[in-house]
C-alpha cells in the first residue's frame, strides 16, 4: 500500500513536471495527450490527475506559487538582503507575466469556476506569508522603507504584467519596468 | 451665421462641462437626460451632440486626455522640473484610475466599436507627444534617467490603475503606489 502510494506520488510528480514544461512551451494550448506521451503514461492516468485542461493549468500554476513561496523562504536568510529581494521580485515578475495570459484563457474557456476569486485570494495570502520575512530582512538592511508591504510588491508586479501583456516581448518589457520601479522613476527628492 | 456657430460652441462646451461633472459623480451611469436638465437644454440638443452614452463618455475622456496634454505643455517650462513631472504623473494617475472602470463598461455594453483600439492608440500618441518635453525637462534637471520614456510612465501608471481597480479606494491606492514607484522600491544599489 505504502509502495503503491509512493509510486502514485512519483507518477504525479513526473506528470506535473512534464505539464510545467509543456505549459512553459505552449501556454494554455499544452495538450493533455502530449503530456501523457512525454511522461510515458496513458491518457487515462493523466486524466485521473487532471480531469481537464483547466485542472492541469491550475495544478501547474499552484506548483509555481508553491515554488515562489519556497524560494522566498530560502532567500530570507541571504547575506545580501537587497539582492535576495530583487531576485524574488524577478521570479514573481516572470510568474505574473506568464500567468496573465493563462488567467484570461481560463476565464475565456469558461472553466475557471465560481471558486476562482477565492482561489486567487488563497494564493495571495500564501505568497504574502512566505515573502514577509524576506521583505522585513531587506527592510532591516535598509534596502526598503518600513511602509512597503508584500501586497504592494505583488500589486505593482501584477500591474506591470497586466500593462505589458500586449507588448511584443512581454517578459523582457516586464523585467525592464520592474527594474525602473525598483530604482524609482525619480528617486531623488 | 458666425453668431449661431459661437452659440453652438458655447452650448456644446457647457454640455460637455456638465457631462464631465456627471461622469465624475456617477461614472458610466451618468444619464443624458440629467445632463440635459443641468445644462438647461433639451434632451434633443444633448442627443445631437452625443447620439448615445458611449459617444458622451468618449467625448468626456477625449476632453480629459486633451486637458492632460495642455497641462503637460504648461508644466514643461516650470522652474522645478521634478515637481512639474510629478504633478503631471499625479494627474495621469487620477485619469487612468477613473478611465479604467469606464473602459470595462464601454466594452461590456458592446458599444466600444471596432475603432476602439485605434482610438486608444491615437490618444496614446497624442499624450506621448505632449509629455515628451516635460520628461526631457526633468531629465535635464537630473530628476529622471535618460532611458525613461513617456511610454514607460504611461505603462507603469496604467498598470497601477489596472491592479488597483478592485481596491476599496482605488484612487488613493493608485496614488500611494505611484509615490512608491517614483521613489523606488529599493533605490539604493
Amino acid at each position: 500500500m505504502t509502495v503503491q502510494r509512493a509510486d502514485a506520488r512519483r507518477n504525479y510528480a513526473r506528470i506535473l513536471a512534464v505539464a510545467e514544461q509543456e505549459v512553459a512551451a505552449h501556454g494554455a494550448d499544452a495538450s493533455l495527450e502530449q503530456i501523457a506521451r512525454i511522461a510515458g503514461v496513458g491518457s487515462a492516468t493523466v486524466r485521473r490527475h487532471f480531469p481537464g485542461r483547466h485542472a492541469m493549468l491550475r495544478a501547474v500554476f499552484d506548483e509555481r506559487i508553491e515554488a515562489l513561496c519556497v524560494r522566498a523562504r530560502a532567500l530570507a536568510g541571504a547575506d545580501d538582503a537587497r539582492a535576495a529581494l530583487l531576485e524574488w521580485l524577478g521570479a514573481l515578475t516572470a510568474y505574473s507575466a506568464s500567468a496573465r495570459g493563462m488567467a484570461d484563457l481560463l476565464v475565456q474557456d469558461g472553466t475557471a469556476g465560481a471558486d476562482h476569486p477565492d482561489h486567487v485570494n488563497a494564493c495571495s495570502v500564501k505568497l504574502t506569508g512566505a515573502a514577509e520575512p524576506l521583505l522585513r530582512h531587506a527592510e532591516r538592511a535598509g534596502a526598503v522603507g518600513p511602509d512597503v508591504t508584500v501586497a504592494d510588491l505583488v500589486t505593482l508586479v501584477t500591474g506591470i504584467a497586466l500593462a505589458t501583456e500586449k507588448h511584443p516581448n512581454p517578459l523582457a518589457e516586464a523585467h525592464r519596468l520592474l527594474d525602473l520601479t525598483v530604482a524609482g522613476i525619480s528617486p531623488r527628492g
